[in-house]
């Protein structure tokens, strides 16, 4: 049983991007530009976009960080919204969600000018990701197929069983994985609320792309010898033992579920800290006019 | 056993569409306006836009053909779709696939404003779709849907098994039929030329949507009882006993399948006139504003 280093694998990243970076410079060309918008004072918010400012300066990217309050109505927020798009230093930027519950998050989304969307959450990008054509692939599935080529991990034939089918997960991961591709050319089921015997589904899956939001919904019992499983669960429970004052738990229940597997993730330190960077990967490309 | 009747649907949905537009015309609206462009004289391509054409009268819209050497340029064929982005009368139109090789058809079907775009291959209507927002839906995905709502087939729970990986048929029914929505609410397999064992995914089907293109692909040792078959394939095979020397032949070998079944789609006649009524459906929608 291999325990997929998320952690590792982004460190190694990073260093790839420094290099990147360090070469653009030396050429005389422009540092990368990721700005974020942050509405209102969420925990969690306040969380990711620290840190995704901090592994800005750690690539060598120039950030900014646009914050507005709670109150902020949805034209305002528009304006941010078109002002960044003008903006010729700013490579790609993020509106991090959720949003207050006054304003339209897919409409804001929508304003983006895709060719700066390095969420890869406007319709352009997932829809030329769905067809096929390059383009901003989200965070977390880009991260999944990062892990899953690192480790070498074959794909092609592999029954692939994706739980929970949300925007920005289990469609996304789903479309990625059926691509005659590699990671791809996966047989894929996509199960959900509404699935009956989700059980049986896991115990015929070469592949577990847990992403249902349910800590621990994977047991032991209904993962097959063999099997490789990624946990995308992010829930945080209260606790007692931790600075912060609660703790990450994924959608596996790790002790029992990982002495099955050929390869797992962990909780934390799996598919989160692929994410980020996932995000500097598609900023990097913004900045390099790759995609468009 | 029940035979969808595939014809019998598109009639009605062509008179609910005549009622329409009738009452249009009389509140003094604008006759709905669809428009194809056809490049060269590919036989299928002929038929399949001499039919549109034809239902168009049928319906009461308003059609234009414009037609095109295969020796025109992109840059030339470009400038049709702009003048028919920019014209004002025209409520949708589409670009008659497949194009000559020298012409890249995503750039063509990019550059159809998405809110004309009735055949629903652009990014964006496809991202829309994909995140479960209002958009056009192309037809072939769109007319399965309709045949199992206007059969009231229950499709919450269902284990379907997609055959094919295709963007036009495959991967956007797969995404249709798992949103949380009726029809779908879906557990969904896509099965594709890369799957081990597709008759063990067939067997544990309750619905099967067989659009792979090849022909009696689909036995009847592939099909459980009740199971509720869709055949997407239309294969032409060269005959000696019709009038226009070919026959169409599904994807599934209807005489072993059907006895099996409880609902099944028969080639021709179930899934086929669905797709034109379907762009029907969406021109209607582009007439009306109702989307965009």
């Amino acid at each position: 049983m291999i325990i997929i280093d998320g952690k590792a694998i982004a460190i190694q990243i990073k260093k790839e991007i420094v290099g990147e970076v360090n070469r653009i410079v030396a050429e005389g060309g422009k540092r990368p530009h990721l700005a974020a918008i942050l509405v209102g004072h969420d925990g969690g918010s306040e969380t990711y976009v620290a840190g995704k400012v901090k592994t800005c300066e750690e690539v060598g990217f120039k950030s900014s960080l646009i914050r507005c309050e709670n109150n902020i109505t949805e034209t305002e927020l528009l304006n941010h919204v078109i002002e960044l798009n003008n903006n010729p230093d700013i490579d790609g930027f993020i509106v991090q969600l959720p949003l207050p519950k006054h304003i339209s998050e897919q409409k804001i989304i929508e304003a983006i000018d895709y060719q700066k969307d390095v969420d890869g959450f406007h319709p352009v990008n997932v829809g030329r990701m769905s067809i096929g054509l390059p383009c901003f692939v989200s965070a977390t599935p880009a991260g999944i197929l990062e892990l899953l080529k690192r480790y070498n991990i074959e794909t092609s034939g592999k029954h692939c069983v994706i739980l929970g089918r949300s925007n920005i997960v289990g469609k996304p991961i789903s479309t990625l994985l059926m691509q005659k591709a590699y990671p791809g050319d996966c047989t894929v089921t996509v199960c959900h609320s509404r699935t009956k015997d989700i059980k049986n589904y896991c115990l015929n899956a070469d592949i577990i792309i847990a992403a249902i939001g349910v800590p621990e919904f994977l047991r032991g019992n209904m993962v097959r010898e063999g099997a490789i499983v990624i946990d995308v669960g992010t829930t945080r429970i209260p606790s007692s033992e931790t600075r912060s004052g609660f703790q990450l738990k994924g959608d596996v229940a790790f002790e029992e579920v990982a002495p099955k597997c050929s390869f797992i993730t962990p909780v934390p330190g799996g598919v989160g800290p692929m994410t980020i960077i996932s995000l500097m990967k598609n900023t990097l490309l913004a900045a390099k006019k790759t995609i468009y």
